[in-house]
């Protein structure tokens, strides 16, 4: 099904094109506009989206040829992935469109920047993401949980993969839930934290779901994460540092970025819960003298991102930023080991869940 | 029965000081010299070990005491660990040890550096590696193959996760193979590279197993790399970029590193084969036009590694640091994508095990 949809949507945006050449117009594609000036957050359903400003690039144009042709080249690769269900990086799609154009001396793509920007063209034009496109994100992250998935033809068994987990697919649009047996997800930012939570039997113990990858989360986490929220109502609990960068990965988790807005209804949770560690939990867990103080760039990057739209006027997070301001510093979640070898898995993450101890 | 061994060989290390103590002697550690002097190739082996030099350090000795105490403290915490049978990453152990001197101002560790170096002292004088000291490394990779492997109960067949394959724990040391049906090992640096292959089934159509980590390999991967070399006999191909990082990638996991030269004999193959990207490679399948130049960082860092004992008087590996030297650049394995979608899988790896154009 999902082979036809974006096959037929790739061959439309051919047959549009081609119906313009016959009809001796100027074959045109349409671009919604992405800028930061055409990037709205919408309020209502609490994410970062485009707006309606849209752009035409035109074959018949010197200025517009070159991207033109790069998108159709783009669509073609993708064309070409979907028939042969294969997939590829954004990487290897940009050597597979390089190329110098016969008798020039004109390359097609001069940087992989060029085939990024084609690609992200080619979701606006035809409204699939990139995994649909199949061109696939960085892979990361590990699984643990009650949860069996069929994905090309294996069941798989979060629950029985020893230490290790599952290693998340960068693509997780073919896997199908076959049963998921949890009543919420806990991601966290660092896989040393997953390991303590996974050996302590976290998710077995709490009936959930554990899930990180390393730093940022891909979008193959991304995705994951807001499908078992949006397919399985699990809610998701966000467990990052006490710092600017914690807070970051929560917020795009949440609300999107601006440079993927266009796909915020696919890899957003707007209902994600950060569990901490927050401002409180420091003085109520006497975290204090594991305070490392910020550098400039830390202390720059949360004065930058107190502007943040669904920051600065909600009066939970204000509070959370003036409190890192105060102590012009950061904490890490490691620092919970100081109270015990799984103080985290048996205290802090429990009691903070039961008494409702989140920031929505 | 590890269990038994690593609690057995920190408690001599105790009972060796007490016994100094009721001597009334200065209680006393000799540990062996890690520093570039005391590293040494060893050609016989062929990897980099550790020379025979040692330092003593005193309890009573201003300038010895705060290593000492030091090192007593994270033996202290590898001993809870053992015990309770639970790991922490070296984070983690850093925040566990770190706290202020009753009735000081002194603070036992000042930062991780501490503790890490109290931690590698602490492997030196027990001959345990850090795994079995329960403590980890990053954990990041994806394996799969025929094998199975028993894990903390869990029977983990590599061959039936689905696209993600099983995720690489931090620490493999107890981990148990059932059974292994493959013939060799592909390690690559990429999970890109990775996800291709597994797509591709080229486990299967080979008869291998395929394994990555992102960059540099952690050591959670190559000690289990190394376990499927000496307990299976498996040879090991490496395949990375075409640069000096990937010959890096390479260098490390055939010879070892300076700073874990200690624990060589647990890490490193010297079987391992390098598979490519060669300079032949380059020529052979057409990819002048994916060079990319070089930066004064890459020239620079050829150079250093170029005067390594293993490269410099290696014919293969000479000619090859002169290949790369003359088209002064660069050429990444997903140039290959623009032979094919699945050129890499279908011909570069078949043909190149075949041929045996390898470099070992």
């Amino acid at each position: 099904m999902k082979k036809n949809t974006s096959a037929q949507k790739l061959e439309k945006m051919g047959k549009d094109l081609v119906k313009e050449i016959e009809q001796n117009k100027n074959p045109s594609l349409e671009i919604p506009v992405r800028s930061l000036s055409n990037t709205i957050f919408d309020k209502k359903q609490n994410i970062l989206t485009l707006g309606n400003n849209t752009s035409k690039r035109h074959f018949f144009n010197i200025s517009h040829i070159k991207k033109f042709v790069q998108t159709i080249e783009a669509a073609a690769t993708a064309k070409e992935l979907v028939e042969v269900q294969k997939h590829l990086s954004l990487r290897e799609v940009y050597y597979r469109i390089k190329r110098t154009l016969p008798g020039t001396n004109i390359d097609l793509v001069d940087q992989q920047e060029d085939s990024n920007k084609a690609i992200e063209d080619l979701e606006l034009i035809t409204s699939l993401s990139r995994e649909q496109l199949h061109i696939n994100a960085n892979k990361m992250g590990s699984v643990a949980g009650n949860v069996v998935v069929k994905d090309k033809g294996d069941l798989v068994n979060w629950a029985k993969l020893g230490s290790g987990g599952w290693s998340i697919p960068s693509n997780v649009e073919e896997i199908e839930f076959k049963s998921v047996d949890a009543e919420f997800v806990i991601y966290m930012e660092k896989a040393a934290e997953w390991e303590r939570l996974h050996e302590d039997k976290v998710w077995k113990r709490l009936n959930c779901i554990i899930m990180s990858s390393q730093g940022q989360s891909t979008r193959g986490v991304r995705r994951l994460l807001q499908r078992l929220n949006v397919e399985h109502k699990l809610p998701v609990y966000v467990l990052t540092d006490f710092d600017p960068w914690g807070f970051y990965i929560y917020s795009v988790l949440k609300f999107g970025s601006i440079s993927l807005a266009h796909i915020s209804d696919r890899l957003t949770i707007p209902n994600a819960r950060f569990l901490g560690l927050t401002g409180d939990d420091i003085e109520n867990f006497d975290l204090k003298k594991h305070i490392i103080k910020f550098k400039e760039v830390d202390a720059k990057r949360l004065k930058d991102m107190g502007k943040y739209d669904w920051f600065k006027d909600h009066k939970e997070w204000k509070r959370q930023f003036q409190l890192m301001k105060q102590i012009n510093g950061k904490v890490e979640l490691a620092a919970l080991s100081s109270k015990g070898i799984s103080f985290i898995s048996d205290e802090y993450i429990p009691e903070k869940i039961k008494k409702k101890d989140w920031i929505i």
